[in-house]
């Protein structure tokens, strides 16, 4: 099963792509989507929808997975946040794959020891759980935390994660899908 | 100058497209995208951009016009209109197309005496001005309606908005348009 996890947002949006194989995660990309200087809004979620777009192309993965939005007090954060979720799901759709959708906090269980994991945590522990020389941009940690999370959890979960460095294997709580409504 | 008006929204989209010709505007086409009963999110979402990028592919509009959003208190609304407008705009940029927005008010200004018009009375008064046989649906109406507000405010401005239907001369207040950020 190869997982694209996708962090929308309107300046950056990070993207990464895992595969279990055997049990084990694999790395195989990841990157941050970001819109020239002075690009207007739809010339910022075209960068956003055709940077998506490619990595699908690319890597042909089976599921797309998104953090699920618990919207805050600030529409305006919502609305801009709704906007980069539009088109990064038009590109998802175009290319037929399916969305699952896991809570903020099934993200970070899944990565972390705990559901409220800084960003600094995610990114080291996404380092090292994919066995990656340096540490993704927050971005790009947090797209590939939500692709673990369902790697964990889709038609495999129970397997856990293995992290091949130091032989442990980490068996984690398993976060439930949902697909998007 | 061709323009074409969207309305986004999450289960329906509006759009319309008119011309202004020789100082009077000529309607070419409108409709309602709306997706299957039971699609899932990016599902709707997909089906709304590409039914706005099968319309700008048949009617080849110079600019797009969409509601600025004032954004009010509800997040949740906030969200999914901006998941609507960003896969809305996606389809906008694809074609290369400028984006100008314009308030509410000025939209219906543009149309009608008050800024305050209610649906009923867009939808009869896009009616009248573009000498339709029957009222647009509501969304459809809407999207008319920014179509024709750019249309009278654009390089053109200060033409006005000429009714050929009893021959009367509508000049009306132009408002600005502002290219969306």
């Amino acid at each position: 099963m190869r997982v694209l996890g996708i962090d929308p947002g309107s300046n950056a949006t990070g993207f990464g792509v895992v595969e279990r194989q055997a049990g084990r995660l694999v790395w195989l990309a990841h990157g941050t989507l970001r819109a020239p200087r002075g690009a207007t809004l739809a010339q910022r979620l075209a960068t956003l929808h055709d940077g998506l777009a490619e990595a699908i192309s690319m890597h042909r993965p089976d599921v797309a997975a998104v953090e699920r939005v618990f919207v805050a007090s600030n529409p305006h954060a919502a609305l801009i946040l709704g906007q980069a979720r539009g088109a990064a799901l038009v590109a998802v759709a175009a290319a037929g794959l399916p969305v699952v959708e896991y809570a903020a906090t099934e993200i970070k269980r899944a990565i972390a020891t705990t559901g409220r994991a800084r960003k600094a945590q995610v990114q080291r522990m996404v380092a090292r759980l994919l066995e990656l020389s340096s540490a993704p941009q927050t971005d790009a940690a947090d797209a590939l935390a939500a692709a673990i999370c369902h790697a964990n959890a889709g038609p495999l979960a129970g397997l856990g994660t293995t992290a091949r460095r130091g032989g442990r294997r980490r068996v984690r709580s398993l976060p439930r899908a949902r697909v998007a409504p």
